[in-house]
């Protein structure tokens, strides 16, 4: 690897717009795993597991096969996880693009800042959880977020 | 940030085969991100929630309760985004890699628009329903097109 | 489009640390996409569909309804599809902007391979079964990777 070529990927993270595209992306990456953790905490707590191999611990037979059930909290966090995945996804991929299409720092700063914010209120309004519309307006402003990223992706990129 | 480096990030956006990335990869995320608004719309018309704070509007008790309920038209659409997200995030990947790899703008073009194409098949495919083998070719292409562009990124770029 | 441009883009691939994440990526969305290979492959010789219009060709009404059902081993298949989609994807955003925080190749292929390794062990562990903790470990082993990855873009590229 020639040193030139180096400092040219060490240069795309001197990028102020493309450091805080990373910032934010790392956080709720970090948050949507944290809901592994979380399903796992209440999968033992709870004595809920989805696979028999998992149970083994806890004898053999009907004394272990009574913990293969269903519990409400880990289907609540489970839900919780997917509509992550379902919506951190577009707008790590949309976010990308978005901070490759020159948009001003302080508009890109702002629709990270408020993505990541209303994607951490989400996680609140469900798993705590809050009564709606508190969920359903969390995830509206996430949603929109992205879709105004896309937007301006689109009127920069655009070549069908 | 220095003004060469944001003109660096500019050029970017400038190169067609990133452009035509980016434009399809928004539009395969926008349609996945659809499946959201679906189903919330089915989840209205059919009355038919999961989680008990959703319900609160329609009164208390058993009341509520009764529309605590799957629906096979919502578990449709959640079928179909499902199959978006394992199928989308292949794309998102290996497509952006994809893009550096050099490939021919017109050859990259035919991959980009076939995948788009059979994805949005997929969808109606789904959610119609329409008789298979209609949903499994339209599935089978957009994979197709990914193994493709991940032959191709492989080819480039193998470093182990 | 310019030629220089075109360049740019072709000197990325050039970068050893970008042509490791390149293959790695690749390498962990291809085993991914074959969970849908394995699942169709479980679907069918378990004769366990889900959609009424996958068992028409086994004729119809109560003949063909009884094939919608699930199967333990369909459903297992299924999970770990789900687990790599929650897994891979933070690996592949993360990933990225790691290769983009000047890490030591040496230490980048070092998280590179043990992701990859890690998600492979995954995959078997689910699949024969393997007794527990088989599974929970090569679990932990790529998200500690993924953990360490954004511990480093977050050092480096933090803009809040």
């Amino acid at each position: 690897m020639k040193t030139g070529e180096m400092a040219k990927l060490t240069q795309l993270i001197d990028n102020d717009i493309f450091r805080a595209y990373a910032t934010y992306a790392t956080i709720v990456l970090l948050k949507m795993m944290l809901m592994s953790l979380v399903t796992a905490y209440f999968r033992i707590t709870k004595k809920a597991f989805v696979n028999p191999e998992d149970t083994a611990s806890f004898g053999k037979g009907e004394n272990a096969k009574k913990y293969l059930r269903t519990d409400p909290d880990v289907e609540r966090v489970r839900r919780g996880h997917l509509n992550d995945l379902e919506n951190i996804v577009p707008f790590l991929g949309i976010g990308l693009l978005y901070a490759f299409s020159s948009p001003e720092l302080s508009t890109a700063l702002l629709h990270f800042r408020i993505f990541a914010g209303a994607r951490i209120i989400h996680t609140f309004a469900y798993l705590i959880p809050l009564p709606q519309p508190s969920r359903g307006l969390s995830w509206a402003v996430g949603y929109a977020v992205t879709i105004s990223m896309a937007y301006k992706v689109l009127k920069t990129a655009l070549y069908l």
